[in-house]
């Protein structure tokens, strides 16, 4: 296998962009990722993107040649691929396009994600955020995204005393590190009782516990590390991509207060890349509810199990705590969640980091990031170690 | 790169399975390919998943690790990603499946296609069949797939002389193929002024002109050649997967009867494998409309353009024939159209007539075949050769 380094990073802006379309900001962050990565189109060799739903909310599937036509490249032909695994698809797209310079078969290549979330009404939204859940253990019998989760929440407290304040401060830690992201959907900053009293979603969980349902695409550029100083002086390295996956339906995990996906996934990218979690300066994990957060800093391993909550409230994960700093995109809460471009924007966020371009974002001494991206309740787990090559 | 082989295939029947799930079909595949490949769930390190559009049809999205689960591998945690491309879905999720071995990241993988097109009316299974053309510029204006393949038509006839009763002829040779084949939509012969007196869909194109919304499902196990022979005593090795696409509305095209994207991928595959056209003993061709498969067998070099219809109604296709012979399976048009499902299973029937298991479909001598799978109007087109290993 050949080594794989990400050669250039773009993403739009992430909000409610009802004047703008699919297919046009899908280019917009393809073309900012190859710009940034200095590659002319002449030189891509194919296109894959993640993209959960275009067929539901937009009634266009197929879409992969379509931004690679709308972006001015249909008449090269090229490879392009659409990846699904719901709010996991930017990563697994990720995913596909490093095997395929990995394997030898493509040299330059876009991975991109997009999402348009908001050209439906919030209800159907939701919904369709749904559908990655099992529809027919699940969703039939009225669970959504939020409830699923909530009862993830109240076990959680049950079993390990988390307490409500400590979920809540993912989202005031989120919207804090979004304040400083021009890209975020929220750049406001939240306090604890604006989390705390925000009306109910599915209790425990509040209106500001989870993430909203945004528009938005982001892009990278993948090459061989061998030829990656021709086109960057600042390489990042993917070290370790891994997939893993769970039983869709809660009830038929092993249990529910651990994703077992998300232990998979981390356990294997450390092993391949001889590296610990003790090693990792930056991580971008999937807080589309903050007890997922929560949850998730223990599955990848940097806090022991049931310890998520006070170790999240004691400000380890802040900017300038003992770390990894989390999230300082501002996460799904705060950056937003346009489903399949939340795998791609958080690498977008980690090579910029890695780089030293994040601006008052910026982690000092960051040399080694972790992307961990979910579909629905954790049945996808993705997680990236990339790394920068001084 | 490792050269991969096809080590086990599988399917279910196709047709209106509406006593069968989504889930069911899918495990009954990917079982099938597993005891043919006699590959225990133990030695699997991954699953590919070709579906179109379970998000609209079923409400379902996130479905590769739904599909994993419900087969009862859901405790291994193993990578499952699906892939979508419209009609071209399983084959983009094999080429994936390929360059996850060739890469070496991954040795035994499922690749598996699935759709349940009928769960759902004929008039809203059309329409979500056509969101794989340009939704923008073709499908809000009434465009649906026959529609655009009917100007196709309309245009070839002009161009070149193609006569109705020539295109006719591909569906009277697909019935007569697939009256052969126990997994066929349709298993009755039919007669050309059959076909020529049917209802009208989009003249040109009538009834029996079109391919049927079909369920279900297909599958077949991947691994490294050089291991292949622990699995099977006839490796069926992967020679070449390409995959080109082009401008998803057919106005934006450099012209209409050429599928650019058919010329493109065939050629690469053909350079790649140090092959012609004239080394195949068997395709399997994209017939999702009779028109189709004139317009292909052009694109891929098996006849000059222009001259698909007279080629095509002199026989030389049909079994016995000068060759290649011609989707022995039956083709969308008889086998049936479960979208997702449609380009592994032209590999499943690559693999019997390799073998020399394809009873009295067999083409005696067949050492190489081709698969051609198209998306939409042929904004997808992906190409696979297979050899047989002797």
């Amino acid at each position: 296998m050949r080594d794989v380094a990400i050669l250039g990073a773009g993403m739009t802006r992430f909000g409610e962009l009802w004047d703008r379309s699919f297919r046009e900001i899908g280019i917009e962050a393809g073309l900012g990722a190859m710009v940034d990565a200095r590659v002319s189109s002449a030189q891509l060799d194919g296109v894959y993107f993640g993209n959960m739903a275009a067929g539901s909310l937009i009634e266009q599937e197929h879409i992969a040649p379509l931004i690679l036509d709308y972006a001015g490249l249909g008449s090269r032909h090229l490879p392009a691929i659409r990846v699904e695994g719901g709010g996991a698809s930017g990563a697994l797209a990720l995913h596909e396009g490093y095997l395929a310079v990995a394997s030898g078969l493509y040299d330059i290549v876009v991975v991109g994600g997009a999402e348009k979330m908001t050209d439906v009404t919030d209800e159907r939204g939701s919904d369709i955020a749904s559908a990655t859940a099992d529809h027919e253990w699940e969703v039939v019998f009225g669970a959504t995204l939020p409830s699923l989760w909530g009862m993830i929440a109240r076990r959680h407290m049950h079993e390990f005393g988390t307490k409500r304040e400590e979920f809540a401060q993912v989202s005031v830690h989120d919207h804090e590190m979004g304040s400083k992201n021009p890209n975020a959907h929220y750049r406001n900053r939240i306090t604890l009782p604006q989390v705390l009293g925000a009306g109910p979603v599915a209790e425990p969980l509040g209106m500001l516990d989870c993430a909203p349902l945004s528009d938005g695409a982001a892009a990278v550029v993948l090459g061989p590390l061998e030829i990656a100083r021709k086109y960057t002086d600042t390489p990042i390295r993917i070290a370790a991509s891994q997939v893993a996956t769970d039983s869709m339906a809660l009830q038929h995990r092993r249990e529910i207060t651990t994703v077992d996906a998300t232990v998979e996934s981390a356990q294997r990218a450390f092993r391949l890349a001889r590296r610990a979690p003790s090693d990792v300066q930056v991580a971008e994990i999937h807080d589309a509810y903050s007890i997922a957060a929560l949850v998730s800093l223990e599955d990848l391993g940097f806090v022991p199990k049931g310890k998520g909550g006070p170790e999240f409230a004691s400000g380890r994960f802040a900017h300038g705590g003992a770390g990894p700093t989390v999230n300082t995109s501002g996460g799904l809460k705060s950056q937003g969640r346009p489903f399949g471009a939340v795998g791609i924007a958080q690498v977008v966020e980690l090579v910029r980091q890695l780089r030293g371009e994040a601006k008052d974002r910026q982690v000092s001494g960051a040399q080694l990031g972790l992307a961990h991206n979910l579909g629905g309740t954790g049945a996808t787990s993705v997680v990236h170690l990339l790394e920068r090559v001084n």
